[in-house]
């Protein structure tokens, strides 16, 4: 059975529309996610609130409540009657996700075994047929297959196949045999 | 440079102290570490204390302060200038070890960058050319070369490479080039 390895930020779940609530709350902005088009938050808000700005990913409660992706939990419940699933996620930079991401998996993928979550940090210690993420340096050292998960960050980057959704990934695996 | 995969529990840190210890204190006996050669102390304990002994490892302070096996940060220290280091630990099953494992490495292996643990279940994940591990089901589907580190439970073990302290971790790598 073909294995796929899953990112959960940006993949599974909207972490950027929670990224985006704090930040327009803190600061009383109102940037919305067609604004970031091509780009990360990181990288254009002013120095001065850098530190605020990764402060939000260390909070304790940051990771707890994600909203998921529409399509998640359906075409990966569908896909693991076909493939085998692993979660791959950088979660040591930001050690207090641990404990959320853990939490948040149990409740909105109880079909997937804790046995095949695995919270990393570099992503080249995978061995696996497919990798769906959507930061493309994970790409760089992966042995199988890359799909790059749109999001407004990577929206130029080219040379990967992409997928905008998770009905694009059911479309993908739909033809192929596990 | 090739890459060594090291499990924490009975490799990097004396989990079995810990665990006679409190099982010891709990139960009012005097079990030893030489009397469980060949077989684990979840074996041999009487029925209706099963459920107490898995709560052991539930306890949020039980890898917290857990003893380093001699020589580990020595060997590891030395080893990590020729080969990547990444330490793989079978944490989802006890999701309060995820702090405290984070923690004791940080503040015994500083000299190992966070990105460099996987905090796992399924170890066939891995993808590295060493796997050092106590554990025998952990090489089955593993694609490089496992080490068994001896632990009690492990003694009858054959068909693997054996190490039994890191000193000879140190002499097995010592004529391999990374």
């Amino acid at each position: 059975m073909q294995r796929i390895c899953v990112d959960m930020d940006e993949v599974m779940a909207d972490t950027l529309a929670e990224y985006l609530h704090r930040y327009n709350q803190t600061f009383d902005e109102d940037i919305t996610r067609e604004e970031l088009a091509g780009t990360g938050l990181w990288e254009i808000v002013p120095q001065d609130r850098q530190p605020q700005i990764r402060a939000f990913f260390d909070a304790v409660d940051f990771f707890e409540n994600l909203a998921l992706m529409p399509g998640a939990q359906e075409v990966l419940k569908d896909l693991s009657t076909r493939f085998e699933i692993f979660i791959a996620t950088q979660a040591m930079v930001v050690p207090n996700s641990l404990g959320p991401k853990y939490r948040w998996l149990q409740r909105h993928f109880p079909f997937i075994s804790c046995n095949n979550y695995i919270f990393c940090g570099d992503k080249s210690i995978l061995r696996a047929d497919y990798l769906i993420d959507d930061q493309p340096s994970n790409f760089l050292n992966f042995e199988g297959t890359g799909l790059l998960y749109s999001a407004p960050h990577n929206l130029t980057v080219t040379g990967y196949t992409r997928v905008d959704n998770w009905q694009q990934v059911a479309e993908y695996f739909s033809t192929r045999s596990s």
